[in-house]
């Protein structure tokens, strides 16, 4: 073989030649070569779940945004948000026409709620964690978007606190928490902003949502994402705020925000630092990343059909081994259920290989097919067809280049 | 607002302050830190064709791997493989049962075939642009996956020659040329391999596929796929041959292989550079790339549903003019069509949004949300569902860590 061509077999490590920048990366930017080698990379599948009573889909009930799934007492606990109103949300855009029993958004009137599971895939609905508290308190309009945090043998519900229906500004709201010598109750809210907006001007003034507590360094980690450059360039970011103690105070971190894409992102200790799920938006959407020190981030896997909202079940979110094991199941849901007059969202359950130690190769395939049905389904609107064929048939061809 | 608190309003470009490493990339690597108003950002909408009669779909007649779109003499041009056999092919692991009547992989046995089209939508198959050499001469056992070239007046069209049933060996074949003075033809077929295989050891020994002529530079830059590392670790790679005259020598560029992702990727000259759309494989599947200089491609966007095996509408191609507009629409296949028994592949209409000066922001959406029964199609296999049982009931969890 010729010194200077590439050999057939050579993905072991980097060979010892100049590289073009593809290649380049393939060797510096991943934890492996290839995806199917790549702990960070996985297929996603989805069940749906038993044990939910949704009212036949009318339109009514919704349960969304699972915390993560948190293994107590010999059975699996899940917290999340549900809201339960005679007639479907009027929608953001109509906020003004929200009453005290009158949704705007899905998540508008909602509460906490949680369930119980033996094998992740039956569950049976428990009731609420706690119940909202009276005007004007913190909370008071709805109380969704939970996340479990266990720290020194108690349990601590993080959760987007509302004093006004959601679109009225935005989605403004603070993170208040509640706490719990048992993952079964009683909860103690403590009806204020434990994660405060940031001062006027800044990136998170109007709202904290997405609060998702891990345990890291001794102290609590808890992300979460806020929304900035709005109304014309709706940008998502990360935040970090550290505390020493659940109850605060937190101390967001001086860099936020730490991600330029993402929303609704999931995350787990993986080896030494922390690995995130990023879902839509921004230029990194479809990608985990990893953080060795729990600060900055990097791409490492671009994947197909991430779950949306994911509750992970993370069997060592709090416990600070330095040594993050990776996940394998957990919650998501869908905002899409049902028809356009009785749309709500569903829970459901989504399936994953992001370990140390994959064993399934079914789960890191990338040649999955989808029908051609799928595609066509995601077709033009009447009006871009009739674009498309106006221009295809008004096309002129420019002036022919030099060799054309 | 604190001086240290990142603003509200900041994204025209990179503020003055530290950044982690997330929040530089969102100013760094892309060609715009948002989606929304990243050119080469795009989602796709796809569009049955009309106008190709598939036997209804019986298996026996399949249309894939279309070339380029040209438009010539006041209509557009599309070649492709086209297979038609008296029944399904055996399938490549049971090549040997391959005859001279009966296909083994779905591009054996196959011509090249064209149609033509007022707008892109309904299409006239024309018939086959050239036969099949006689027995040996290269490509007397199928030609596949043209693609098209235009150079002073004169047409090339470079594709596929097998001398021997796909999967007998793997899928080994060279690249072979057939010209033209009219996209009508008659075509002059060169049998001979216009691309080589590489030296004994090479990345690129066995097969040389996919081959994708431009301009630049005045001369003929075509790119094309190569699989290395055989069988064990199935790698794709992108090279780059460069000739002064379409007939050859093409010399092949000593940084191949270019990219480490991508299969049957599709290119476009874009501003000064080219751009190019990976489809599935390696950890960069799902990107659009870019090269500023034809050799050193970076990620440029993550996308969701790239076209399979696009043969993309360039109206600049040839041009080489240094200032490359972008697509906007094209031809795809899907391989997929049928049932398991009457499998066969069809093409297909992709629009998209890959333009200097993009006008529909339909186009550039980043919260496509699809109906959770899709999601419920890719569900788990039996086996990995009682796995998933049977793991979650024997949980144990690990001693816990010092502050659970």
């Amino acid at each position: 073989m010729p010194d200077h061509a590439y050999p057939y077999h050579a993905t072991d490590g980097r060979p010892d030649r100049p590289l073009a920048a593809g290649l380049q990366r393939a060797f510096d930017r991943y934890p492996a070569p290839r995806p199917e080698d790549n702990p960070l990379f996985t297929n996603f599948r989805y069940t749906p779940l038993e044990g939910f009573d949704d009212h036949n889909g009318d339109g009514t009930v919704s349960r969304r945004d699972p915390s993560k799934v948190l293994y107590e007492h010999g059975r699996y606990y899940v917290w999340y948000t549900k809201r339960q109103t005679a007639t479907p949300p009027v929608g953001m855009g109509r906020a003004r026409e929200a009453t005290d029993t009158i949704a705007s958004a899905d998540w508008d009137l909602a509460e906490v709620w949680y369930a119980t599971s033996d094998d992740g895939f039956r569950w049976r609905e428990q009731g609420p964690a706690f119940r909202r508290p009276d005007r004007p308190a913190v909370g008071w309009r709805s109380n969704c978007t939970p996340d479990v945090l266990k720290w020194r043998g108690r349990f601590y519900l993080y959760y987007q606190a509302f004093v006004e229906p959601s679109g009225l500004r935005g989605d403004h709201c603070p993170v208040a928490v509640a706490h719990a010598d048992s993952p079964d109750g009683p909860w103690t809210r403590s009806d204020r902003d434990v994660l405060p907006n940031g001062p006027a001007g800044s990136w998170d003034q109007f709202a904290i949502h997405d609060p998702h507590p891990l345990v890291h360094d001794g102290k609590v980690y808890c992300y979460y994402k806020s929304a900035y450059d709005r109304p014309d360039r709706l940008t998502l970011g990360l935040g970090l705020a550290i505390a020493d103690d659940p109850l605060g105070p937190f101390e967001k971190h001086s860099l936020n925000p730490l991600i330029n894409s993402g929303h609704e992102t999931a995350l787990f200790p993986f080896e030494r630092g922390v690995a995130a799920l990023m879902i839509r938006d921004g230029n990194e959407h479809y990608t985990v990343q990893y953080a060795p020190d729990w600060v900055n981030f990097e791409i490492a896997s671009i994947v197909e059909f991430p779950p949306t909202a994911a509750g992970l079940f993370v069997p060592d979110a709090f416990d600070d081994s330095g040594e993050g094991q990776g996940v394998t199941w957990g919650l998501c849901h869908f905002v899409n259920a049902g028809t356009p007059t009785t749309q709500h969202s569903i829970l459901a359950r989504v399936d994953c290989e992001l370990t140390r130690e994959p064993h399934d190769p079914a789960m890191k395939s990338t040649h999955r097919l989808h029908k051609p049905e799928f595609y066509f389904d995601q077709g033009l609107s009447p009006e871009q067809r009739a674009r498309a064929e106006r221009n295809a048939r008004a096309f002129q061809p420019a002036d022919a280049g030099v060799l054309a």
